[in-house]
Formats: C-alpha cells, structure tokens, sequence
C-alpha cells in the first residue's frame, strides 16, 4: 500500500479528499450552459481535460483530439500505454513541487466541483450484469430455493451473467421513476399490470473495458482490458422479475435505469489495493483461474437518505471483473471498448453487510428499522446512495456517489 | 393484396425476383475496393442512395447528408414520414414510365448486384431476443419439462426475451466458427471446457426500430415506430445453454454470432401482408392486446447445403413485433434507433415446419435424414440459410438470403 502522494492544489491532501493525486479519476463535466467536456477530478476541483488538450498543454495522442468529446471513448481505445503514458504526465503537473508553467495552466483549465454538472463518462456500449457475490447468491438462493439448494449448480464453475440494458445506464444524481410491470401473486391466476412494489437497489461495481477483443482471451489479457471501476446500483423491481425471469432470466425487472457513479477509478489508481479472491470451493476450470490477484480491497455502503443501512467490500467478489470478462468471451463473444460490467450484487458475510433490501429485509419478512421509518423495498421519495473507497495510507481513493431519488410511478404510461 | 408494379428496369418485373419495384429494401454495400455506400435493392441492381444523396438528385434530407454513412441509422432517425417521402420520390424514378433524366441518374448511380459485397445494413445500438413462437416455445419446454408443463406459465401472459449481444450480429455470408463453453452432462460432477457439440440454428424474423422511445409505449405507437425487417439467425449452443441457463438465462450460449439477411424490407413494403397473430389461448392484459393486424405473412424456410429442412410462416408468432415492442418498454426501459428484436424460433405446427435442429431431431434423438448425411446438429463444413419472401399477386417482396457456413472450433482458444 502506497502512501499519500503530494499535489500543491491542498484540498487534495487532505486525509478525507475522495480525490487525492493518488486517484485522478475521469468524468464528464458541464458548467452553466457549456458543452460537455472530459475531466479529471483532484481534491475540489476538476481539471480540464479537453480544454487541455485543445491548447496543445496535455495532449493524449498526438495525432487526434481524442477528449474533444462527450465521453472518455476515444481515450479508452488507445489502449493501456497511452492510459500510463497521461497519467504519468498529468501527475507531473499537479504533484507538490511542479513547475510553475504547469500550476498556472492547471489553474487556468480547471473549475470548482461544486460549479460543475457531471454526466456519463462514457457512451456505454453493452452493458452485461453478472452474479459474482458468493453471500448475494446464497442469500436469494436461499430465499427462493431454501438453504440446500441456494447456490445453482453452475455457480461454483463460472461467473454466471445475462445481458443489460445499455440505454438504461444514467449517471448519479438522474431521478428514477417507479417502474410498472406485470406483477403475479401465487394467490392469483393471472397477472395484473401496475407500479412495482418490490423496488430495491443492488450494490456493485462495474467494470469498463477499453480495450476491444475479438475471440477468447485469458484472466490476464481481461484484466488488463479492463480501464477502471465504477459504483453501479442496479435498480431491480423484484415482483416484475419474479414473474418474468424463468426461463429467460431477468429482462423489464432490470431495464428502468442502472445508476452508476460520475468518476471512473481507473484500474492503475487501484493497483495498490489489489487483492485476491476468496477462497476456492471448488476448482475453476484452467482458463477461469486466478493468476494474480484481481480482485480490490474496497470498502462499500449503502445509505438511504443520509443513513448507512450496510456495509461491505468489494473484496467479498468470488470472481473477479477479469474473471467475469474472460468468461463473458469464452464462446467467442465480441467486447468493445466502453462495454459495462456489473459485478452483481456485492454481500457480505453478515446481516448488515448485504448490499439489497431483498436481502437485508428476508424478503421483506424482516422490515428494516430506519431513521426514515420500517423499510421493506423503496418507498416513493427515498434516496439511495453507494458510497465507495479504497483506503490507503493517509488517503482513500474514492468513488464519488452513486445516487437515485425515486418518484411515483407516472399516474398511467399507456394514456398517452 | 396488391400487384406487381412495374419498373422499367426489366430484371426488377420477373414473377421470381426478390426485389420488385414493390420491396426496394435497404441495404449496405461496397464494390471492390470502395467505401461502404447506402444503397438501395431492384432487381439485379443496386442503387446508390449515397450516390444520389451526394449528387443532390435524391434527398432524404435537405439539411444533412444521411446517406453519407456505412449504415442506415440516420436516415432512421428522421422518422416515417421522411421514410414514406423518400420510398415516394424512389419509387417515381424507378417505375415504368419514369422520365428519361430519371431513369439516366438510376443507371449511371447503380451497379450490378454480382459486383457487390453486402455488409450489416445499420450499426446495431442494441439486440434483444424474443420467444414469441407458440410452436416453438411448446416443443422445447415438452422436451425439457414434459407437455403437460411446456409453456412457462408467463408465456400466454407476456412475450417474454432477454438481451442478447450487438456486437455478435454479423451479415449474411459472415463465417461462423464453432464456439467453445462450459458443458456438463448429467453424468458428470464437473463441467468440462471444450467444443460445443450441439451448435444449431434458429430461423426468426428481427425487427429494426427506427424511432426512439423514452418510457412505456403501446402496441400502436410500437408498430409505427418500427423501420423494417430482416431474416435473423440465432446461432445457439445447446449444450452451452443447457448448464448455464439457470437462472439468468441464455449468455454464452448465444454470443458466439447472430446472422441477419443484408436488406431491410421496409414496414411500408410489407403493409399488403399484414394479418392478425393467431387466436389468443388467454386474453391479453389492455396494453398488449392487438389492436390491428401486425403480423406478417411472410413463407419462411430453412437450406442445409442447399436442401430445403424446413418450411414455415412468420404468422405463427403468437406476438408480433409491435407486441415485443411494447412490453420492452413497460418498465420504463429507453429504445434506441437501431435497436434489433429478434422474434424467438418460429416453428409451425408440422414437424417439417420447426425453425430449429434441435426441434428437427427432438433434441437429436430423432436424426434428420438428409441429402448431406444424417444430422442431429450442425457438423462442421454446414452452410445454413434462411429464405424468407412475402407472396404478392405475380411477385414476390423477398429478403435475400440469410446464410452462414460453420467451421470447426479453434484448436485452444486461451493459447494464445
């Protein structure tokens, strides 16, 4: 574990700064009416890195303006030289004792946070949705299969998944609108269509691919696809899915919205707080194994409307996102740069280390006593928010949050 | 039912030509070296809407050039009124009579079908996989779960699918190379890694949105907002399938490739063929019931090596399109322009009507007799097509054929 790296701008030194030297996480930002430009987040402030690169300071490639866009696409596609290459070079100009040519530029081409509006850091190009949280797994297994047969008899052998919705990702901070679905009660013989009333959140990470494939690729060729991490809730309407998924698996109980946070952590301001999965209860076959370790120690929780209702770590992830990517091309699947990998919903051990109402309520059996009241699944008007850092020392490196405020279901959507 | 109308290009008016004046479906294409160019289906031409479009001759959009792109999407986007204005304003140049400047720009901006290479006619945003055929849907569920538990009980209630992959749709003609995955027969306690070994076909329609949608849309809004159809193959390992499926659905199992036919029959070309979708076995929900008929008889069938395996129709989808449509988007979830749903097998009631191998040969224990050998699954060296014309009053609105030859697996995919 590194320690704290210096930068002269002070509000990244401090010891509860998400955004130290040490992260530089990328984002898109807008302010007041301006276009949508690519940024890099340090301490309170973020750095332009469009309007960088326009002036021919900081530049990527030297042949295109690949951040003169809405989205850090371009940039991914360069591959993980030119990431390290960038890095390096901003680093340069915002560690403590930088010349003062790259202190007034950064001053120059940079805003206060609180004046910038964020958006999607990337166009998202698929978005697959895995299952890799051993306690998530057991926890809804158990539930609806009871506790002998909770985990399917796949799950051991490989980091089972089903593809999402793309258009459905939004950033932090989009309202999410109640969904309607077909919902069917044991106790009635046919369904009725209306407002879900099993709405819950799911706790994960997601992990962005930038680099393309084309074919199988190993564990490692994946983890080294991978360009950074983000927090992903993955809104989940549990009667719609109950009714729907077999045999198919999930489809309209997932497709309202998928939430992730603003900042992209990438895989290199991670590196320090590489760890390895849990331990093996079966082995994998050999292209699934783990090589070095991949997964991160990274503490997570999730808060609903100011309060923190659990608490967990990535580290809980029986498959690593390398895992799951190398699976996900195992039949020869295609992966671009700008795919989305939700890891699933990340538990742990204990009650209040489940990162789903589902889970933290039994079901809704056991209501959740809270500063805002008994929860079983979201009311109307709840905020729901990851929070998520790794932790180092003096520093973390943080994720910015992940949050949706839920409105009513609209009054009628086929009036219309 | 309307007639043939006639064209002066005389290719385009023989009973046997899949691209009448009537159809004029779109596709993309390149000749030799060039770049790829819009274009346009009569006869045994191809016309260069690209071409047209750059010369100010023909216009879809007298603002930008729509048709300077190696796909259709934007063109899509300008909706069906401009769809409809467009086909109009072709259609005059094209038909018999037409004026001397007219038929002068079409010759010198076409060439020869033969010359041609055909390529994905749009850039897919996403692909969602229905399983929307009755027959179909009976046949695997008698032979998974038994007949009395064939249909899952949401089936008459919902026209239940999944996501697939975009970045696994391929054109017609694209090799298709035999995937790997995880298998596991009941007899062994660990899944293998290893060649599939029931690779199969599924003979479906798919349905190109071209306008998009942001929250719950009905059946109606659904069919307007649909650009055209294309013949779509779901290249589906079984045996992959059977032990990753649960519960999350088909993954791997369907990456591998999914082939659509090069052209896109427009809606307004298939409007004479519009029929209900069959009697409803249980009432539909208000939002989804049919309104109009918006199926399509279309006669489909199914080439092994240039024999004929399979015939069918695309009326026996129990939901259209329009009915898919629709239920996508009840949670909310947003459609893009580009959008590709895939309707699900369609099978008939027939045994020599079924839309797959693994129907065919009722999970290969009844091997197909054929001029090639005997088949349970796809041997390697296979070529599949699928046909597919609607049937007019001495003409035919073809699709072109929708084919894909299988080669043998690769010799270790994670050697390299």
């Amino acid at each position: 574990m590194t320690d704290l790296k210096r930068s002269w701008l002070e509000s990244a030194n401090a010891p509860d700064a998400d955004f130290p030297l040490n992260n530089l996480p990328y984002g898109v930002f807008s302010v007041e009416d301006g276009d949508l430009r690519c940024g890099v987040a340090l301490g309170d402030r973020i750095i332009d890195a469009t309007g960088l690169e326009a002036a021919g300071i900081l530049r990527a490639d030297l042949e295109a303006d690949v951040l003169d866009a809405p989205f850090w696409n371009d940039f991914m596609e360069l591959g993980p030289k030119a990431w390290s290459a960038y890095r390096a070079a901003l680093t340069a100009m915002l560690e403590e004792g930088a010349n003062e040519a790259a202190q007034d530029a950064i001053t120059i081409y940079s805003v206060p946070m609180g004046e910038a509006t964020l958006h999607l850091p990337i166009r998202v190009a698929e978005y697959t949705d895995f299952y890799a949280g051993r306690h998530h797994a057991s926890n809804v297994g158990t539930m609806f299969r009871g506790p002998e047969n909770a985990l399917p008899p796949n799950w051991l052998h490989m980091p089972i998944g089903y593809n999402g919705r793309a258009s459905s990702v939004v950033v932090s901070g989009t309202a999410i609108r109640r969904p309607w679905g077909q919902l069917k009660s044991p106790e009635h013989e046919t369904p009725i269509f209306a407002p879900s009333r099993r709405f819950d959140i799911e706790l994960e990470m997601g992990a962005i691919v930038g680099v393309a494939s084309n074919g199988p690729i190993s564990v490692d060729q994946a983890f080294e696809n991978i360009f950074g991490y983000v927090l992903l809730n993955d809104w989940s309407a549990r009667d719609i899915q109950a009714w729907e998924y077999q045999p198919l698996g999930p489809f309209q109980a997932k497709a309202t919205a998928t939430t992730i946070s603003p900042w992209i952590v990438t895989a290199e301001a991670l590196a320090p707080f590489r760890t390895a999965t849990p331990k093996r209860e079966r082995p994998l076959l050999a292209h699934l194994q783990d090589t070095t370790p991949m997964n991160h120690d990274i503490a997570l929780s999730v808060i609903l409307n100011g309060e923190t209702i659990a608490e967990t770590n990535a580290n809980e992830l029986y498959y690593s996102s390398a895992q799951q990517l190398a699976h996900h091309t195992s039949s020869g699947c295609p992966m671009r740069s700008g795919d989305l990998l939700g890891t699933g919903t990340i538990s742990g051990p204990e009650k209040h280390q489940r990162g789903s109402l589902l889970e933290l309520t039994w079901g809704g059996k056991e209501p959740l006593q809270t500063a805002s009241g008994l929860r079983t699944f979201i009311e109307d008007g709840d905020t729901l928010s990851l929070h998520g850092a790794a932790i180092g020392n003096g520093y973390r490196v943080g994720f910015g949050p992940c949050t949706g405020a839920v409105h009513p279901a609209a009054e009628d959507p086929f009036a219309t």
